[in-house]
């Protein structure tokens, strides 16, 4: 932080489930201070004035009205995005929204286009594709050290359909599943390392528990402008975890216990209706009856998205959750991230170098509506059983 | 073996690179005599002469019409493989035929046809589908204690590309690259685990070096009839080792080096011809000038094809060279697999079945087809940019 530049002041709309898995970052990154919130349910109000010494108001339009915030932090349900992001813009605040952006091209349009006409920016994250190891990959890539990239694998196998979810969240017509919610982290980082352009999608989707009617795995083929291709896979039925592919360390960046996925299985299954189960979510949440303050440390490695391996024509790039491996004709090599300070530092490293340092930034609408693209050919492509051409596709930042 | 039963006697065609790797099999296992040999090369005449105590002959024809010789061992290039057959089937022989079974589907169509026609029994391997923990997961699934399978995900990052080569093996109009020679592993394990009966293939295809301008990489899906896909990716351009996945076990069931492929591009540096590299290759086959006899011992561990996980309803089973993991809701089990007596002995199990016991072959002509045709489809989607539909598929063995 530049000396004599002030904290960013943030509002908040929605905190739930984004937002309590961006407690430690508020909490921790003295860039930002929340002044302001939004959410419907009264415990998660209460706690916003207490933890955070801000205001909770009684609505989204109060929140973006507010005089004190400058950038409005976006974390409500993904169908309300471009309703949030148009009364924020229009009010001339900045947004940094949620990931999946939206759930059509049509939404995710206005939101650049609003943002645009305003002269507001709009950057779209977390995401993944904001973790230190993935951001170095890309700077080592970028350096041209290592040639052209020409394939990247990625893999994740997690229990993603088992934790406790809100009805429309098993329901892909109003954003459910795995496309939506764990490819839109996926593609973000692929395309971020192989360039950003991809051509075309061929994807095969599971739904293979019918209590829980969405899409739970895929795999899928990307084509990029480049000539680089990348196969992609998530298995969000996990028995199996894929964390043991990286140290044992979770998404989140902490040590994760063997039996998690089983865990997350065995909880639910206490879950007997639909209503205990919104109420195990619910619990949980920021406020909620279950929820406990995250203890504020640095963490001990990166958050991230599984194993990823891109192949370039001198190097290998593995990533892990300290670093990324390269394996050249010289022999493996560890290039060691440098630690966030608090989880998720690298949003707000992006979101100051634009609120305070005026660049572009570069998970902005533009980059995250092709990602967008990409995950609803996904759900095209498994339809009608072929390659989809790809046509809002922009290149990766340099 | 049963007490009774004579060693199978078999009449070998070809003593490279194939059969190079049998050695220790058939050096190994007291269930096979090898009886007579052809091969261009005087020196690996010889050299069959003095270790096995068969006869070396003038030609393909004279072993196939050696009355010693009951199975031909079938170990030439892959676009002889027809003709082969069809000159042992013709003499009342059986075929042990490696992979790829052929380059067509007409010369595939030719072995199936002249063996039915002579009665005779075909066999096409080894593949790494007879390998000890494919086979073991196999038999997990169709005991059904784990439900449906959903979805297989196969990945190996080798070397491939880099080993001595001669010109054909990186043309793929005659046979080269890493569809013949290594999805005809990947795919045929794939086929076994997901019910063999494969309905559309998607692949996209790496050439990245123009010096050995054939495949070295590829990515695919694949559709099965019991709705189970899979997602398969093979680089042989690897830098990266994706047998440090594998307990740092190699493909042959033995401890690798963590820089064995830096090495193996290292000696082919060293080749600064064509000819050269041909003689590398030729000089570390059987009776070549750099060939080492084998040690024979038990192995420690099952050979392999680099990392397979199948999901099931009920659990997920990771593949490795000592048995299973099954990843169910109980937890990690961990189902060992009876280590083979020699490398391979999985494919003299099959054989003596099928030649002693009067079994029907698992790796028969009609199911080698049609891992041919998956392999065939690969090369057709990548240049077609379309799903393939399949034809020729049959299920797996039960």
């Amino acid at each position: 932080m530049s000396a004599t530049a002030e904290p960013i002041r943030l509002g908040v709309l929605g905190l739930g489930r984004a937002f309590t898995l961006m407690l430690p970052t508020f909490l921790g990154d003295p860039r930002v201070r929340l002044v302001a919130a939004y959410d419907p349910h009264p415990g998660a109000r209460a706690a916003f004035e207490t933890t955070f010494g801000g205001v909770a108001l009684g609505d989204e339009q109060s929140v973006c009205d507010h005089p004190d915030v400058e950038w409005v932090y976006l974390a409500t349900p993904h169908q309300m995005h471009a309703r949030h992001v148009q009364l924020a813009a229009e009010r001339g605040k900045h947004v940094l929204v949620e990931k999946p952006m939206a759930l059509s091209m049509a939404d995710a349009d206005t939101m650049v286009e609003v943002c645009a006409r305003a002269g507001t920016r709009l950057i779209v994250g977390h995401s993944h594709s904001f973790n230190a190891p993935v951001l170095l990959a890309h700077e080592l890539i970028a350096s041209g050290r290592y040639g052209a990239v020409r394939m990247v694998h990625a893999l994740q196998y997690t229990d993603f359909l088992y934790r406790p979810r809100r009805p429309e969240e098993l329901d892909t017509a109003r954003g459910g599943g795995v496309v939506f919610s764990q490819a839109a982290h996926q593609v973000d980082i692929v395309r971020l390392l192989a360039g950003g352009e991809t051509r075309t999608v061929r994807a095969l989707m599971g739904r293979w528990d019918a209590s829980r009617p969405t899409e739970g795995a895929y795999s899928a083929l990307l084509q990029f402008a480049n000539g680089a291709f990348a196969s992609i896979s998530y298995n969000g039925y996990g028995f199996y975890d894929s964390d043991t592919q990286m140290d044992g360390v979770g998404e989140m960046g902490t040590a994760k216990a063997r039996d998690a996925h089983q865990a997350t299985r065995a909880r639910l299954a206490a879950a007997t209706s639909e209503a205990a189960e919104v109420d195990l979510k619910a619990a949980r949440n920021f406020g909620g009856t279950a929820f406990t303050m995250p203890t504020l440390r640095g963490p001990d490695a990166a958050q991230h998205f599984g194993p990823v391996i891109v192949s370039c024509d001198l190097a290998d790039l593995r990533l892990t959750p300290t670093g990324v491996e390269v394996v050249s004709q010289a022999g493996i090599e560890f290039v060691p991230i440098k630690l966030p300070e608090v989880p998720r530092a690298e949003v707000i490293d992006e979101l100051w170098r634009v609120a305070r340092d005026g660049a572009l930034p570069a998970h902005g609408g533009e980059w995250s509506r092709a990602t967008l693209e990409v995950c609803l050919a996904m759900l095209k492509s498994e339809a009608s059983g072929t390659d989809i051409p790809l046509e809002r596709q922009v290149a990766a930042p340099s």
